[in-house]
């Protein structure tokens, strides 16, 4: 089976915008089997926008849009589907009263236009969306199903998974497709490359592919075979050796990224953790806090930017910054202990370097970084030099930082 | 005048990878007032490329394909391109001899399949190619130009400006691009929608656009004119009365994002400002210190994401705690004033709520947030019942906080 994907939204003309949401569905339609043989992106014009699902809908079994639901005159998808495929757009006094309970829960008056997102092919189901206002359609004709979905990706993702994914399975022929997830800190995707490649280059089946994003790297496995238990007798076979050589370095077999597993490991062992942190200015408590339930183990911490707030929120000695500098082993081993001593957390993890663009020397350039992490047993420290611009090496100082305390905790380090 | 760009290559249909030559090529296309009104994306298969290339010729003036002249049998642009004109493909002895001296140069021996790289469309311009060994071409038919770029961004953009643009110049009848984008805080899309479209839709020029995303709203107003001059005054005329309904709620004309905003604000009034974080975990201060040079202004800040740490960190008596619990107004506010009063910072800026996906009550659903800011002359609080995930609860509160600071230190509220 084949499937098209049509982004809609003059703003994905624009020399700034991609469209990422084609990428999480393509993932997602290779993974039933179903290839993505062409994609596009039209601006908020109805006309053009029918032309192009006409012709897709020629073309592929399955033809998947996403954006233009909104409430707005500018929101042309639903007019469009509904002129190419000769059908009517039909209230739904179901959705304007969903839709209005959705306002009143946030205590907010709906405006009248939004009232445009009530309308429904004639024929349509209604897909709920669970993160915003814009439900979406899902409409079979002659061999082709066509999918109208949100732009926003969190909602085209909920939706996509809980409305789409099982009507997908209905239609696709069976066949599986297992996957394995390889999350790997501490290496560089060529050295990886190298270290793996003379296993993986073996096989055809699965399909190996390298992905380096944010400080980390990804290693996918994905095996097509006619049952699950053989995709995955052929994924072990390859995932294995694999895994031998990465060792202590994957930190992650099903997906789940680093502030996940660090707090699984905390809760655990009955630990806390608290932060100290200077040139990530609190990025480290956000990721940390992004898990649901972090409140098990994340008490809180300190963002001390200046240096006076070194010594006045942590205690770091004066002479220890006039000696060594802000951004030294001393100072974040300093920060480490006095996060821990004024929280009373098990763990402290604390970060100083240099983000840049300014304020780099030559003894400490742009991208010099120090990490620690204190316990009853004393502190640990771990220096980096990182490359990039201020967003790059904040990102990544956050993503070390939390595989140094993943390591501590799992006793591989210090 | 309008154009398509056509992205040529199966490994652009992968999960992994996205068509970055259209943003360089609308940038381009759109100095030059020629609008992009489609892209997309095609395998290497030559019928559907040949289908997609004779659509975009019946629709647009400009047809740009990028990709697929290669020397292997997956190169099919030429052979599809001539097939959609019906037209011929002519074998170049100069273009097969200048492979064989740039092969010769590089001290290789050219394979036989090369010479597939000297076939030239009937009636084609070749396009020379000073980056790679594949030759370019341009071609009009019946109103259209159509253009074969090399797949590879730094041999695209070199031929582009040196054999493309010059031609462009000529079809293009001159005309002048002018954009203001006002960037909205503390509005819902479908109000602002509902405020502002009786001013933009009486005018087709300027094109009006509002995008909505994190917790803010941009609306970009774009006009098209034969002079700049002409622009302006068009730009202006729409953009006034636009500005007048909005009032205070436009932080940016700029493209400037609310935390460059509020570190301007800041920096101008030599202020100072701290945070007290607790849903957001330190996302706050991780968004004031991703721009350079927030040292000037940002001292630091308390993550107090337990209890007890916004007694012991900030000095929150216990008693409001327990009267009025963690998310209140008055915790907001001893947050806020504990932490100015410890950082000794001008402004303190705090933030409590439930972030979700437990932890909400009937009185304090999931979404419910207080933000407080203190200064000199007290603390003045806000609350927000905020809709959607974690995630987004967490980053519209960034948001919202940024945007409390902001009117505080404008003086519009408190």
């Amino acid at each position: 089976m084949n499937a098209e994907i049509i982004a809609v939204g003059s703003e994905m003309l624009t020399p700034e915008r991609v469209d990422t949401n084609s990428l999480y569905l393509t993932g997602e339609l290779n993974n039933l089997g179903v290839e993505v043989t062409g994609k596009c992106v039209v601006g908020d014009h109805r006309d053009r926008l029918a032309g192009a699902v006409r012709e897709a809908c020629e073309r592929s079994e399955i033809v998947i849009l996403s954006g233009g639901l909104g409430p707005t005159e500018d929101d042309v998808t639903r007019e469009a589907v509904a002129q190419a495929m000769g059908r009517q757009l039909v209230f739904s006094p179901e959705i304007a009263a969903a839709l209005e309970r959705r306002f009143a829960q946030a205590r907010r008056r709906m405006a009248e236009v939004n009232k445009r997102q009530a309308f429904v092919i004639e024929g349509a189901d209604v897909l709920s969306n669970d993160r915003g206002t814009a439900p979406g359609q899902w409409l079979e004709e002659s061999g082709s199903a066509v999918m109208l979905l949100p732009g926003p990706p969190h909602e085209l993702k909920s939706m996509f998974e809980r409305e789409c994914l099982p009507r997908l399975r209905r239609l696709a022929p069976p066949q599986a497709i297992r996957t394995v997830v390889l999350r790997v800190a501490g290496m560089g995707e060529s050295d990886l490359d190298q270290l793996i490649s003379p296993v993986y280059k073996k096989y055809q089946n699965p399909v190996t592919t390298i992905l380096a994003a944010n400080g980390e790297i990804q290693v996918h496995l994905r095996a097509r075979c006619a049952t699950e238990a053989a995709a995955d007798v052929l994924l072990a076979e390859v995932a294995a050796p694999i895994e031998r050589l990465l060792g202590d370095r994957v930190y992650s077999r099903n997906g789940d990224p680093l502030e996940v597993v660090v707090g699984n490991l905390l809760r655990e062992c009955r630990a806390t953790i608290s932060v100290a942190e200077s040139c990530t200015g609190g990025m480290l408590g956000g990721r940390l806090t992004s898990v649901p339930g972090s409140s098990d183990y994340f008490v809180g911490g300190f963002i001390t930017y200046a240096d006076a707030m070194k010594v006045e929120l942590l205690g770091v000695p004066p002479e220890v910054l006039k000696e060594h500098g802000a951004v030294s082993q001393e100072t974040a081993e300093a920060m480490a202990m006095g996060a821990r001593r004024r929280t009373g957390s098990t763990y402290a993890l604390s970060v100083t370097g240099v983000a840049g663009p300014g304020g780099g020397s030559e003894l400490k350039p742009v991208g010099s970084v120090y990490m620690a992490v204190a316990d009853e047993a004393g502190a640990h420290t771990e220096q980096r030099q990182l490359l990039g611009d201020r967003e790059r090496i904040r990102v990544f100082t956050v993503q070390m930082a939390l595989d140094l305390l993943r390591r501590r905790i799992t006793g591989s380090c210090g």
